[in-house]
């Protein structure tokens, strides 16, 4: 079970679970309706406290659902769930039913589970999950369709990421996803470590 | 030479250069003076026109630059440049002498080349350069640090990107960097293609 893998992160080090820049799953509920969708536009925004942002286009269902509930999760998807990524970030919670929305959770079978904020829109499987309050920034969202939240909690799975690192090694198929276009990925490599130069002489 | 392999890039094509989510630096000059920094906190923010957008603390000689110049390059290092980016990540142009600001391009020995719109801070060897205009946006600035910019001109090294798509095989010494924190980093991997996924019966 994926459950036994899921382990709280300090809210301090949760900047770390989006700083390689993954390819994200953004998932919202409001009033017992949900919905899910792939973004690649999202970064930290500060350390402390967590912000993030995350670009939700006017056109998607997600975004009613963050306005409507003030809160978000940036779910962190693996390979293991590529095709999940491509599926929910190439179908809308909207069109395909212009009288009922569609609820891709049930649609595509993916099982989820309840945060400390969120209730029932946590995907499982994936590497690391983020909860996030909106903090309402109507020129930001209406003109650049950009959405500040602050992270008010953390989790990861424990066999890729603890003690405030990502460790892949042994656990290809849970390697974060990172999107080009048109559903071409690039899956996240080894770890290198850099080191300062000397300075040339003047 | 690196400027062999530069090609320009279509602007309507330049958010892929972002997209998969690349540890940056930004560089800017202005009166004759320029540094250059690391910055993991960039994205995409539009596609037509081309927006970016990039965190830039107060406490970082840059954005002084940014603000004075109106015009900022984020550049896209590769593995190859792993320390390079350490360094400029961990110094300060305007740290080390309170009285002289360093120019980190030739304390460090950088070779740099001129773009469209910013002159000699462009850092050779990268595997990307998107050039912008700062869009001036007081309260994002002051209040999150964030700078939004439209771009304006773009290239890439035509060995690992062409025809809007990334294809690092063969040239591993070419591949983007993605930090975690304190000088780890990981190195982006191989190519993955999504499906869509069948619905589940109802």
């Amino acid at each position: 079970m994926t459950a036994a893998h899921r382990r709280p992160v300090p809210l301090a080090k949760c900047y770390r679970l989006l700083n390689h820049g993954p390819t994200v799953l953004v998932s919202a509920a409001h009033n017992g309706r949900r919905n899910i969708m792939a973004a690649a536009w999202a970064m930290p925004l500060d350390f402390q406290p967590p912000k993030v942002t995350v670009v939700l286009d006017k056109s998607v269902w997600t975004r009613q659902l963050v306005e409507g509930s003030g809160t978000f999760v940036i779910n962190v998807p693996t390979i293991s769930q590529l095709d999940i990524v491509e599926t929910v970030g190439s179908t809308s919670g909207l069109e395909i039913s212009q009288e009922k929305d569609l609820d891709k959770f049930k649609a595509y079978g993916l099982r989820t589970f309840t945060g400390d904020v969120v209730d029932g829109a946590l995907l499982e499987g994936c590497a690391a999950w983020l909860e996030c309050r909106l903090m309402p920034e109507p020129h930001n969202q209406n003109q650049y369709d950009l959405f500040i939240g602050e992270v008010v909690a953390a989790w990861a799975d424990e066999r890729v990421f603890s003690d405030g690192h990502w460790h892949f090694e042994g656990h290809d198929e849970l390697r974060t996803l990172h999107h080009v276009a048109g559903g071409h990925f690039l899956v996240i490599g080894d770890e290198v470590v850099g080191k300062v130069l000397e300075r040339a002489e003047d």
